[in-house]
């Protein structure tokens, strides 16, 4: 029994008021199986061109990511994205996307992918995200997917379809407000949850995550930072740590959903302190367990003191 | 040994995008005596004019607010003001403000209040509320204090005296940012923090709070609300149940201050629910421990599952 992960492979170059970096390793699928490794094995699904490093492809093996289901397009060119943050780091502008293999991926699920039991289906066209859950044999035991608003503006048929698919949706507040057309998150929630996903994962940045189920709210902090170094992968990387510490105890209770959202909010907020997915590389279990457990400070309070 | 409470006593006329009130009664100061006589006593410094209706001031001495510093200026006319919220509820646009009695107000601390243990300096020009810690004998064991973005454009100077003389200062993030000139809500904090006030409240609206002291952080939830009716005077709630619960328990560690944050929370989601100070009049002490309960189920997550 396995996790899949479904994203992006790709090269970004970056500017934050910051700095620069150089053409990089990005991709959501990359951000995530970097992230999600950390917990459990990944059996990854995306497709890059003949430029992508293979020391990267090596690197990636050695943590345990299978690449079975990672397409070579030898003759091709990797996914490319370019992009400038604005003073708040919130904000950005695309300078470049040149979508190269992306532009007609046809994901193909190996045989030794169908004990998936945990389906992470990073950001990419809602027809691939669902070609890809038409693809397994048997429903794994958690389905979770992230979107973006371009999806919801070029094609929203394909994602209605998809959410009717899965378990968790992962979005952000304005994505939210974009998909059910209600400006408050409350009423957004119920109405996203009317639309397939028992499980709803607003992210908020700085503000933190929301999660929603049924009738119950879990509020999660973002950890308070000096300095957001770059935001890239940021919320790949949450999403790798939620699906990760879920497929590592196989518990898809709403309580250990919860701890998947402070697990994941950890993940993301070392993700930020440096370029790309450097800081992804060589986290201790100490400094995750070490961050994890500020969380648990942050939010704590007396009761008994009212 | 008592809470004396400074803050504007005014006529409020409200327009949401869910209605319009007639000229209600508001201000500062009226909020926050509300809200902290759930807890504890209140000695109201204030002043009105002849139209302040005598039987708003007849409920407050009920609910355990002293009026002898409540100037009652018989022929001037109370302080109103009037706004308009955006669809958003989070900016509003102010229509009309009067200044009238609030234009030369010269608080006197009666010899009574000379007790004072707890000050709540609410929202007025900080040569007001310097002015009320001029004329205290003693210094209380903590001084709160609320300012706005306006007293930072026209009284920096003056604002910049009282800061030095007070403990805590609760501000909204984009002041601490104007205050600071740090984007960094962080650093900013970092930077407030060594212009005389050891603890910041940061409210960040229906994204919570942030308590800082020294290296310490709090991260405060706000209730996810279906509608938020009225957010006028929801921030003067917050710093009247902050600052009641303090006065009530008479500790100011950092671990109380954070339930002191909880219990402001709880009570700014009651007033948001209808127009002006309509649903602070009548909790009960059933409605305000649920509230608060709720506040502990909403960021409650179990780390051992990590």
């Amino acid at each position: 029994m396995s996790l899949v992960v479904v994203g992006s492979m790709a090269f970004d170059a970056i500017e934050t008021p910051f700095g620069k970096s150089d053409k990089i390793i990005g991709g959501a699928g990359t951000y995530i199986a970097f992230c999600s490794t950390y917990f459990t094995p990944v059996k990854q699904i995306s497709v890059v061109g003949g430029d992508f490093p293979e020391d990267e492809l090596d690197e990636l093996s050695k943590r345990n990511v299978c690449l079975e289901g990672v397409q070579i397009k030898k003759d091709e060119k990797t996914f490319f994205w370019s992009g400038r943050y604005h003073m708040d780091m919130n904000s950005r502008d695309t300078l470049v996307t040149e979508l190269n293999v992306l532009g007609d991926f046809k994901p193909i699920v190996p045989e030794s992918y169908q004990d998936c039991e945990f389906l992470m289906l990073g950001n990419l066209a809602p027809a691939v995200q669902l070609s890809v859950i038409e693809q397994l044999k048997n429903k794994p035991k958690l389905i979770a997917l992230d979107t973006m608003n371009f999806w919801m503006e070029v094609a929203m048929d394909d994602l209605k379809k998809v959410l009717e698919k899965i378990d968790v949706l992962i979005i952000n507040d304005s994505e939210a407000r974009q998909l059910s057309g209600d400006y408050s998150i409350v009423r957004a929630a119920k109405k996203i949850m009317t639309m397939g996903p028992k499980y709803l994962v607003i992210k908020k940045g700085e503000h933190g995550a929301l999660l929603f189920h049924e009738n119950n709210v879990f509020v999660a902090p973002a950890l308070p930072l000096e300095d957001v170094f770059d935001p890239t992968g940021a919320g790949d990387t949450f999403a790798g740590g939620f699906i990760g510490h879920l497929a590592k105890t196989k518990d898809i209770s709403f309580e250990n959903m919860k701890t998947a959202i402070i697990v994941g909010s950890a993940m993301a907020s070392f993700c930020v302190e440096k370029f790309g997915t450097e800081r992804l590389r060589n986290l201790s279990k100490d400094a995750i367990a070490e961050r994890i457990n500020e969380f648990v400070q942050l939010v704590h309070f007396d009761v008994s003191l009212v």
